[in-house]
């Protein structure tokens, strides 16, 4: 760390700041500054427990990833897990390893970033860890919550089950296109642009909309959608023993990734099952169910839920339909493997 | 990761292994595989969490370090923070991020030792994180646990409570000097060579004394040192609001740790208050309790616990003290600090 800061100094800095920011958060009971933080569970409420890496050069650049929102973008991609589950977030533990020559200020930063997106969502940064780093920003965020009633799994899909998702996809995809390629598109409005990199860069949770269905009734499993619907539907389908059928002409996309798509001569569908990073909930409900959440999260917060298939038994599998033919799509991010591949069978 | 393995592979490997290494864990509703793991917390029991980074070439080298004792370590370290309050360790998530060419062996011998670590402490790994590292192996492990009683924290040392430390202290700062030469000093016992590289690489947390000292009565503040007590000392100090004073002869240091520091010329005493990751547990007590909580630390776990000082009123510092005079000692590991200097404060 460039200036005269040692660790200690550090951790100070960091306490001063999330304490200010949560007040002496709910269920606190000791923070930042002792071995372990001390927290006072809801009784009868069972705990969620949630961890995600964010590497440097693995999961963004520095080029074009400031502090803030690396450090929103670690949060907030905890809150998602937390929000699948229909559940509530409330701690955070922080650990980040920096190189030696990062600035206090670009520390203060990151933490400043995650404070935006947790603590709208009542979360409080409770412990962590800080260290020099020899190569680059490593980022490890882990997020408790609790789930009052009974957590939506992945597990529970059930064959005639209605197959839905929130927002749009393919956002987060068009956004790191632009940001890679360092410019924006022509003939692309400059509002556009900056909605998608946004949507990369500082994606929005789906936490009030996920504690809502949790509670709502008629949800029978849900997910978030972290690594692109054609690698996590999959995971859903293995976890619950049951197949798919999607209808990909009706993923959601919006005009603003269709416009990034058009002026940079990308598939925005490519982008939609393979790009991931959107951090919407894909759910499977009962078919009566789906009138009354769409309408309870259209009319609560704004927020689309789109039919795109349906649970089917048998092999837990994906098949991918277009004009009433089976087609393949492109895959999600997965670490450790080859380079993507289309992929019929999506698993 | 070489091989024909992705990342859903790799994950389907480590909820096989943590899975048979645990059976199904207590109080574990959902362990790995789902968006986040549901735990059910015991009624009333305060919540432990702990996190505690872990990187190739600042917390250890790969030339010394197999997959398994990072694993060990990482797990452990944390154990020690959850030992330090009194709690009993629980639950642990795990993210590990490798270079490309780590093989799956690696990675399966990282978990076996941070299950070796874990298992007899009856902790399940419930959840974590995988990723490729463009620069060397990071780990993050999180750990919770559950107080019964009250936590023991650093904030409640009293003027007047005695200031004690169990087993020995710089065995670990031996053990890297060994290590860190790359071959052992002549003239040194083979098993007293063992003993202190073990003790690097391998830390027993002081989990099963910290739960029985928690419960005992008589301990005001315990924290387990993990940077050397020249540095972490200070900072139960200034918790507490209270100073300190520190007999420097009095510090346990065993005879393997001398033996070593004659062979290479160095100072054990340095080692023992700067050299860190001992993993011991520092206490204060009061001072009619100090026989009784020796004598039940021999008796059950067959370890020692060392008077070295007490507390007093007073500045928040440390006056370190040999024959009646006042000495300056090592500090403790901090990052981000200016190249480690003696300093008689400590603080």
């Amino acid at each position: 760390m460039s200036g005269d800061r040692g660790e200690d100094a550090l951790v100070r800095i960091i306490r001063e700041l999330t304490s200010r920011a949560a007040g002496r958060g709910a269920g606190v009971r000791v923070g930042i500054g002792d071995d372990c933080a001390v927290l006072e569970p809801s009784a009868g409420a069972a705990l969620l427990a949630k961890t995600d890496l964010l590497l440097e050069d693995v999961h963004f650049r520095r080029r074009w990833a400031e502090p803030a929102d690396i450090g929103w973008k670690a949060m907030a991609v905890n809150l998602s897990d937390i929000a699948s589950m229909g559940g509530r977030p409330r701690w955070a533990l922080v650990a980040l390893a920096v190189p030696e020559d990062t600035s206090a200020d670009e520390v203060v930063a990151f933490y400043e970033g995650a404070l935006a997106v947790a603590g709208p969502h009542g979360v409080t940064i409770v412990g962590g860890d800080t260290s020099s780093s020899p190569a680059g920003w490593f980022v490890n965020v882990m997020l408790l919550g609790e789930a009052v009633g009974a957590p939506c799994l992945r597990s529970t899909a059930r064959p005639g089950d209605t197959l839905a998702v929130t927002g749009a996809l393919g956002r987060s995809a068009a956004g790191l296109a632009v940001l890679e390629r360092g410019a924006a598109p022509g003939g692309v409005q400059a509002a556009q642009v900056a909605d998608v990199t946004a949507a990369h860069l500082r994606p929005r949770p789906r936490v009030v909309e996920g504690a809502w269905l949790g509670a709502a009734g008629g949800v029978t499993a849900m997910m978030d959608v972290s690594d692109g619907i054609g690698i996590d539907l999959p995971r859903l389908l293995a976890e619950s023993g049951a197949g798919a059928r999607v209808d990909v002409d009706r993923l959601p996309i919006d005009a603003a990734t269709r416009a990034v798509a058009a002026a940079l001569g990308a598939d925005a569908t490519a982008w939609a099952t393979g790009g991931g990073e959107d951090y919407e909930l894909l759910l499977t409900c009962e078919p009566g169910a789906v009138e009354r959440l769409r309408g309870g999260l259209a009319e609560r917060f704004g927020t689309t839920l789109t039919v795109i298939g349906e649970i089917v038994a048998g092999a837990p599998a994906a098949r991918w339909l277009s004009g009433g033919r089976e087609v393949a799509v492109a895959r999600g991010f997965e670490h450790f493997a080859r380079p993507p591949a289309a992929s019929g069978a999506g698993g």
